[in-house]
């Protein structure tokens, strides 16, 4: 009999921190995942407004984990998992992969709230692709309104809504005024960019609900300062190719981001155990399904209470910690041990909102950080975990340049073979002809 | 009436040379490219290769003429030109867009030499979605391989063919050898990636055959010191998804690349002149076409004899003096004066074969460089003329960073919807399962 095999699926901060814990040579790893790179997801917003390149916050996980050689990686897509036989199936291929201990950490994607059609008009950000989508289509929108004549069809065109008050949606609706107002002013002949309107939409009564109220408050009075429209309590109830709709009012907007509402991977139906309203899986404080030590399910596929009762937040810290803890309990039991209760131990929570503002608080709330210093916390603790000596270079130099340029550097639009720009186009002067903008 | 119009179809080197020389208040310039970014296409084979990102040999072409006010850039893609009414098409919009003079720089497309079909499996290098998906195809040739147990097909996927041997396919197959074999050496658990075959065919006599003989010649040994087969006197006579036939040899490769042969933009059809074989504009030594002084074509798009009779190269050095130089014909036409016949400066040639090795010839080939000198000034030359202070420090970091480590940081896949790799699963042991590599 050979070594035992553990079989992890995902290779976010869950998955790939899961396999560094299993560094152990009488064990075998096969990571799995549908991309070949492991994803910082918290910078992941500033792919979408241009100020990093995909590559700055990806590193593949196979170089990530090149040096620890129990550990194999497999880039597929996990279709079924078989607990009766301990096996798992991947897309393509014919026989199924055994394993003798599982971590399922997929992720989760957007939910629409049962709107999965809104999803067309409104992107949403979890990938490297959809950040590439969102900085497409706000790119893209810019260049329509530019050779747009009708005022109402261009400020449609120069309004961004954000549907979301959480991290994500905040940090996007703090990036866009000054970036549109500032860095892209010059760029442009026609349109003045400063005319662009940010509409921040958060259904319940404060944004970061997460964070403490003062904190809440102090982002939202950032954001109204920098001339974002923050909406609470405002529920979106239809969106379209024209714009949003939010009770009685009608946003004309063709600019429409997601950044609220998750839901777990279909694969975690495969498992047969009892799921969320999120689709997300219920497990014990040992990070095991019911009546299953043999499978761990972890990160944003999880929904768990620690040992003290907490809800463990779906944040990244918390996802890297289960992932270290379901090693440990795979250990325990290789050993004969009992398993040991998860106990999620919060760092602190972190916000940023555009340029040297933030918002951050450590220690369950009681120490907390605004403006000025919790921004250079911000700074030190994203670049301090970005996985790969590159990236951190790359990102510094990336931001360093776009605190002192006030620039935007990576501006690429490419596949523009669905860009609709070009349906928009200047319209005439009397001569039916194209009527070029004066230029001074 | 107002100021004299002069539309430039594309912005890449001569374009974009041409509007900056074009800035004068009493003239208006109008911009357009089916991209919005102007791309440093000498270093577009290292985007290829993951040494560079894409954002790192582009820069929005707003933003380079940011401060240029007389110059309005469109994104959009011209359709058709109508000398006759002195005005181009784009698609989409509806309304003819008039100009007093043209300069056209719409640039090249790769040839298949009759055969269109090849182009699915031997993608060509011109564009950032070209670079993507070279980069893509040869990091799932490994990602395949990894779990191909036939022999054969394994070989099949680390065989790398490079069809060309201008400077393009001499810099792509310098790259891959080292990359192979050194960098992504680590990160795999079943494959020798020294045993990567790098095969560079070329169909004339010998490779750079616009460098002098002795250059090539050593180019040539370079490269065979560094593992790659060189094959000259070699015709292409098929491709297909199995790889390459040369006479009566066949190559079994997944990974076949184009750097041989380019044709002109269709467009250049509907401006009713005479072409070259290669679908090039045939314009006089003035650079404007036949009978009519309002219209330019230059770069790629032309054939032109300068006014020594010598030809032209189809380089970016060239398309940049021709741009200027159109633009100073425009103004002799506004001045009434008669307009200058082009004279083509030959700064020198360039080619890099992997680490440290280069060939270089200046003043006409008086003066030849080869090796590490050759190398520096290979890198200085390409970085000076990098557009964009952003690009030159990433790419300066990056290079610094890949040499010193022998890495490799931009390996992103993205879209792998096509991905086939799970299509050539890892076969099975009797059990009839998945048998994982063992691994130390």
């Amino acid at each position: 009999m050979g070594r035992p095999r553990v079989v992890i699926i995902g290779g976010g901060f869950g998955g790939l921190n899961a396999a560094r814990a299993l560094a152990r040579p009488d064990l075998e790893v096969l990571l799995i995942d549908r991309t070949n790179h492991h994803l910082f997801q918290p910078l992941l917003y500033q792919v979408a407004t241009t100020s990093l390149a995909p590559s700055d916050v990806t590193a593949p996980i196979r170089w990530i984990l090149r040096r620890q050689k129990n550990v194999t990686t497999l880039l597929g897509t996990v279709e079924t998992i078989d607990r009766r036989n301990r096996s798992i199936r991947v897309v393509g291929e014919g026989d199924p992969i055994h394993y003798d201990y599982l971590i399922v950490a997929p992720g989760t994607r957007h939910a629409y709230f049962g709107h999965p059609e809104w999803e067309r008009w409104a992107p949403g950000l979890k990938s490297v692709e959809d950040a590439r989508r969102i900085r497409k289509r706000f790119l893209l929108a810019f260049e329509r309104a530019e050779w747009e004549d009708d005022p109402v069809a261009r400020q449609a065109l120069l309004t961004y809504v954000i549907v979301g008050g959480g991290p994500t949606g905040v940090e996007l609706a703090g990036v866009l005024p000054e970036m549109c107002a500032v860095a892209f002013r010059p760029d442009f002949r026609r349109i003045d960019t400063s005319t662009v309107r940010v509409i921040l939409v958060e259904g319940g009564p404060r944004i970061l609900p997460a964070f403490p109220p003062e904190l809440s408050q102090r982002a939202h009075d950032d954001l109204v300062q920098m001339g974002v429209e923050v909406r609470t309590n405002a529920i979106v109830t239809h969106i379209d190719e024209d714009g949003v709709q939010i009770g009685d009012e009608r946003i004309r907007s063709q600019s429409v981001f997601w950044a609220a509402g998750n839901a777990a991977s279909p694969l975690l139906k495969t498992l047969d155990v009892p799921l969320d309203g999120a689709g997300r899986a219920i497990v014990g404080p040992e990070l095991t399904v019911p009546d299953d030590p043999r499978v761990f399910v972890i990160g944003d596929a999880a929904t768990v209470r620690d040992v003290r009762g907490h809800e463990v937040p779906a944040v990244a810290p918390a996802a890297t910690q289960m992932g270290v803890h379901a090693a440990r309990n795979i250990f325990a039991q290789l050993a004969g041990e009992p398993m040991h209760p998860f106990r999620y131990f919060n760092k602190g929570d972190l916000a940023t909102i555009g340029r040297h503002k933030a918002v951050a608080t450590f220690f369950d709330g009681k120490l907390q950080f605004a403006g000025h210093l919790a921004w250079f916390i911000w700074l030190f603790v994203h670049v301090m975990f970005l996985v790969g000596f590159r990236n951190r270079v790359s990102v510094l130099t990336q931001w360093a340049y776009n605190y002192l340029f006030f620039e935007r550097g990576v501006r690429l639009i490419t596949e523009t073979e669905d860009a609709s720009m070009s349906r928009h186009p200047a319209k005439t002067g009397k001569t039916g002809e194209y009527e070029a903008p004066s230029a001074g």
